[in-house]
């Protein structure tokens, strides 16, 4: 298995400004794995869930070359369940629950076609279960990409400091990275994150695009102009697994080919925006995604 | 004259959460007028002041091409005084006086030779008064590009909607978008402003760049990372006096050169944040805009 990711499989209760909708599928190695194995052509996900989730969207994504043998499944346990409110800007949210069911006791345990993974996304998640899956790896891997948010700075911020110095790439949001750092200058945040270890550092900041940057260059990528938001859960993870996906089908890290990575995951996110839940990334072709690649660079094109 | 400006020129006492300066030089005018002078070679100043307006500071502005026949002065008065205080994100702040002063009682006269002018930016005022700029013009200018604010919304909006008819770029920021057309999203709050007549609309996100929108096109430029924001004031003013001199000197207003203008006015909005005031602009070399100009390119490009 040349790429593999590790995060969340769980279901959300999302209430927007305009509609709610309980129990969607959701998770972040559920987005990754989707986005990544839309690129890749496979992508196969350490997570866990109870005997609630349903078999059906296992399928679903088998057939879209997500592999699931390393997804434990708990007899008479329930999966993860987020639930979020958004405010009125629909890029800020609350977390009004978190239910961590089989998350509690997660011990992930790498199929052996996975330890050889050239390429491993470490989806959002307590950064000891991160450290365990790279531990877990009979090599170093080729490229390993980070996402991690606020929660794990406030409760395992030392766990979070030794995983940031095993990866080459973090991706975070703009606040968390200003939280992490005590900068309030994005750039001074990025240069002092890059001195933990990755090479590479993308700063995620929702509908006003990302910036990727090295200990030498920087890359920005706005976000796509949509007519509706319906719904953010899980852009950020579609992004991580459009660029990571990228990545990996191109068999490429250079910060050349990050750059096009964080377009494509850009693009990735934006139909993920457009819907609850999956739904919207379901339905995406390859000809409306290579479409909204392509709005990118003409968006920025002087 | 072939361009001018009305506009404040002020006084302004702004507290950021590291540092507060009493009454430094200040008024959209003033910063407009300077960055369109440096690039255009000059530009003329429809505005007023009471006879506590430094001298010194006038001479230095007509040294630097900015035209002051415009400029009424009225003896025993005092000049427009704003008080502001910034969050500590620096993007967002809080108005804490008003003092209107000469500005209450201002009606604009142009002298004869500005009557003629191609390119008029009609600075943050009340829309009255921009109106009565534009009735003064002795012929349609090739240009006019009009920069509000919220509290016209509220306090004039007949007026506004207006002058927005009477306009060929209108200049506003994000939430000001939104709140103008009571739209979440910006693409469609743009396609809404642009059906008021502006054959172009520029969406300034102050630290997360700008977009332009035609009623077919769309263009990004982010802004300038900075290791530190000093002082934001002026910014959104320096931008638009970029962007009209940029075009006023090139004697273009096609789509193409507004790109070009967009990233011109940024670079110059990026030097007015280093320091109060105008002192950073006051300082800006040739060699230091065209190099921070190529930086904008060098961004986006994949």
């Amino acid at each position: 298995m040349k790429l593999i990711t590790v995060g969340t499989v769980a279901f959300d209760s999302i209430a927007t400004p305009f509609e709610s909708r309980e129990k969607v599928i959701g998770g972040a190695a559920t987005y990754i794995s989707m986005a990544a194995a839309y690129l890749n052509g496979e992508c196969g996900v350490v997570s866990v869930v109870g005997d609630d989730f349903p078999t059906a969207f296992m399928n679903e994504l088998k057939s879209r070359g997500v592999d699931l043998a390393g997804l434990q499944i708990k007899e008479g346990e329930k999966s993860f369940h987020w639930s979020g409110k958004y405010h009125m800007d629909m890029n800020s949210r609350d977390t009004l629950a978190t239910d961590l069911n089989v998350l509690a006791t997660f011990e992930p345990n790498l199929p052996e076609n996975y330890r050889d993974a050239e390429y491993v996304m470490l989806g959002n998640l307590v950064p000891a279960v991160q450290i365990a899956v790279l531990n877990q790896m009979n090599k170093r891997p080729k490229l390993v990409v980070l996402d991690t948010m606020n929660f794990w700075m406030d409760v395992a911020r030392e766990d979070l400091d030794k995983v940031f110095g095993m990866v080459d790439v973090v991706t975070i949001n703009d606040e968390e990275a200003r939280q992490y750092t005590g900068e309030r200058s994005l750039k001074k945040a990025a240069a002092k994150i890059l001195t933990l270890g990755p090479k590479a550092l993308i700063i995620k900041k929702g509908e006003h695009g990302a910036l990727l940057f090295s200990q030498d260059e920087v890359f920005f990528a706005p976000a796509m102009l949509l007519d509706d938001v319906v719904d953010p859960t899980g852009a950020g993870d579609s992004f991580a697994g459009g660029f990571i996906g990228y990545l990996a089908k191109m068999n490429d890290t250079s910060f050349t080919a990050m750059k096009k990575a964080i377009v494509t995951g850009s693009a990735m996110a934006s139909f993920t925006c457009e819907d609850f839940g999956p739904d919207a990334l379901l339905k995406v072709t390859e000809e409306q995604l290579n479409a909204r690649v392509n709005v990118f660079g003409d968006m920025v094109r002087v």
